[in-house]
């Protein structure tokens, strides 16, 4: 067992997961603050030259998991590590938002995707040289989007 | 307290954590294997339709953590989560890597950067529609970058 505690809470506009947009870049620029503990907002020096940063956040209202799932864009069930649903073995989030300002505890973040009260366990700074990838094959995800067209 | 428990097992040819590579993109492809542990196998199904994939794991032989710390490529401390260092107050490791095959539970990757025997906590598919960004601030790594020519 891994044991991790909270950096933060992350508050947003969704107060419900059917709510929640599917991906912060369809969250029509969603307003969220991420309220960081008191005891951790040295570790926030530095961060607000960053324009975008990842969050890394609990699902924590998701139950169970299943190895399986219709992802919302699709028909068909894929492997949950092929999807970024929810009900994973280990109930991990990851989103890309834009940051606007910090204001000592207060994180001020663009492009909100999660349920509002949702835990914070990390926050690293989203830099293209590591994280902007030339990607060939995105397995039906591309079949879905080329067969529908652009949503 | 919220509780993980690994889903696999990552190997690399990095036996000691000052041997590795400081990201994926400058590993020089170097080969590693994901171990799925067998109940989790089924979760894999559809993933090796993806050319890039997000490995969520633990820095497991991180001890304690620091909030502000001295990146590899700069010579000033900055704020741990405007750093992609390991000594976390949640020792997680994110990184996008190549997914070269798949053979049962094994998962074959390039661009591996992790320490061998990291514990694996998620796998996630990489989106570029999800998760690339244009970017415009990347903070005091931008500047190192600036002053310091390409490395």
């Amino acid at each position: 067992m891994i044991e991790f505690s909270p950096i933060g809470i992350i508050h947003t506009p969704w107060k419900k997961g059917e709510d929640c947009p599917i991906q912060p870049s369809r969250s029509d620029e969603a307003k969220g603050m991420i309220e960081v503990f008191p005891e951790f907002v040295k570790g926030l020096k530095d961060l607000e030259g960053f324009s975008h940063i990842y969050l890394i956040f609990h699902f924590h209202k998701s139950e169970g998991f299943l190895l399986t799932v219709k992802p919302y864009l699709d028909t068909v069930k894929r492997g949950v590590f092929a999807c970024r649903a929810p009900r994973r073995p280990n109930q991990i989030g990851l989103s890309i938002v834009r940051l606007e300002k910090i204001e000592g505890n207060l994180v001020h973040i663009k492009d909100a995707d999660m349920i509002d009260g949702t835990p914070l366990l990390d926050i690293k700074p989203y830099i293209p040289e590591f994280d902007r990838r030339t990607v060939i094959k995105t397995g039906w995800f591309g079949q879905v989007r080329k067969s529908s067209g652009k949503k």
